[in-house]
């Protein structure tokens, strides 16, 4: 630890308001070297503690779980920096952040590799029907019904990529390596990568076997699969998410589901965390991750070991390494 | 359907003592070709059954489920031909196949993509928790319990895949494109790949952190994976079993898993199929599926033409198409 930092703590305050995931297991990496509020731990209540510390406080450490309010940021007089865990940014008030000229890390590319081996897990795991293999195991029903159903071969389908970043990217690997026909749709077309571009959903999902939702949650994208595009995927379809639930329209998809209109899902994400539609609960057809696609311990740590370097280089006046572009 | 079936049936007999699974779907594909005798069908005994057929059949059409013993041999007189839907022979006795001349067709490379794809679902499964990540949704604990254990990150893991054949490189390619780091075990050393060979399964899993079972089991090969091979492989080893049972010492697999001695298993097979260990079934880090790594709709279509182009080159006197090497 640098001497400096017992001298001056209040130069090396980092404000949480909520602990993030990394604090499970990471915490001390952070304590060890900053002077971490903590308005969690504190009697007073947030927004009190939050005025206590709004002339002091340069630093936000936030994650996923603890949203970061247009409120806390106006609140927070001398903000200058809020550094989450996670990779999307929808749980940051961007807007209010670029109207300060509040900058903002995230995780960077520390996820992507996980993320990408939850989707495939997903996407095998519906397809192959290994959750409810499992539970027909478990239930002790093979002995008495030798009958499983038949799962569908992942060879030769087309699967179309929504979102083709980082994750995305990886998620396409994995999928040519299985032998998939890969499309994608994105922002705008890719000049580095051989994929068929689609310009929109709509046709993507109706010359798609499988959706995989690999990009941001913004206004734009916010309920991109909607009715239309589910229908569009038709009744053998599949779709995984590993990005943010409300990119599915919810009440949609259980419809869907339930009718019978969609083949099956593999959700790591839902609109309402922790809360995941209880009318699926029954469904063999439908496989659930609590939000936990990117949670391994190598990637807890690598994440705090880009928080941690993204709080030095700010207290120490260099470069931010994963500043995430803002264009507000 | 050629005219002469219908004139010299006899000349077309296909004898079946259990129903394979393929006929739960594909049977008419048989019966509108072959004159398929049921044994299982019959008022008959078996053996009354086998004997009164014993000087007409030539061919035996089986599965996995159903084997085919050196009684089954001894009583058919003119049979010359085994045709199983199975990749695996060792529910055929080979020995006595070999003895009197009797050929055996598999289901050759049909289902070589559909098991690698189960492997790298059950791989990712139990290191990303993704049937216990959804029992714990399903469950109703997510709102309640925020904390869902960490998963182990699949790059830069060391994988060794025990069999580099059909299955296994298969296995190998998806592996690469996860950036896990392959080695390999096998009869002898392939020249045709870049993996790193190990001559001995347990230098094998002391280097490894996953194994992957993609062999055939033989004399030599049953139990090959016993107690010692389990401690090599380490307390947060992970096992995965597309191939058969009995390569795994069960009785000890289910003492390391209880233990912790290993770090949890992915099962399509077991020594006592359709039992699969109780002991296991409260586990967190064990997956199951009850022996459908390679069944998949469009896989079942496959191995029925398969068997099919076995059956019509045989009755044309043609080369056929999957002969097993019976070294016996």
């Amino acid at each position: 630890m640098d001497p400096q930092d017992h001298q001056q703590p209040e130069l090396r305050q980092v404000l949480v308001l909520q602990p993030p995931y990394v604090f499970n297991i990471h915490e001390h990496l952070f304590t060890d070297r900053f002077h971490v509020l903590k308005a969690y731990d504190s009697p007073l209540p947030t927004r009190d503690f939050l005025h206590a510390n709004a002339q002091s406080v340069k630093v936000v450490l936030c994650s996923g779980a603890g949203p970061i309010t247009a409120d806390v940021i106006r609140d927070l007089l001398a903000l200058k920096l809020v550094v989450t865990d996670a990779t999307g940014v929808n749980h940051i008030d961007m807007a209010e952040c670029g109207r300060r000229g509040i900058v903002v890390t995230n995780a960077g590319d520390v996820y992507s590799d996980d993320v990408a081996d939850a989707a495939i897990g997903l996407l095998i795991d519906v397809m192959r029907r290994i959750t409810s293999g499992d539970r027909f195991v478990r239930g002790g029903r093979w002995p008495t019904s030798r009958e499983y159903p038949l799962g569908a071969k992942l060879e030769g389908k087309r699967v179309g990529i929504v979102g083709l970043g980082n994750i995305g990217s990886r998620v396409a690997t994995r999928l040519e390596a299985m032998g998939c026909i890969v499309s994608y749709t994105s922002r705008q077309k890719k000049q580095s990568t051989h994929f068929t571009f689609y310009p929109n959903i709509l046709q993507l999902a109706f010359d798609s076997d499988a959706l995989v939702l690999c990009c941001a949650l913004t206004s734009n994208t916010r309920h991109m699969i909607n009715n239309k595009v589910m229908k569009a995927l038709g009744k053998k379809g599949i779709i995984v998410n590993v990005a943010r639930g409300a990119l599915i329209d919810e009440v949609e998809l259980v419809k869907c589901l339930v009718e019978g209109e969609i083949g099956g899902v593999g959700l790591d994400v839902f609109e309402n965390e922790p809360n995941a539609p209880r009318e699926l609960f029954e469904l063999d057809n439908v496989v659930f991750l609590p939000h936990a696609a990117a949670f391994t311990n190598e990637s807890f740590y690598d994440v705090a070991q880009v928080m941690i370097a993204n709080l030095e280089a700010f207290f120490t006046n260099k470069p931010l390494l994963t500043l995430v572009n803002n264009k507000f």
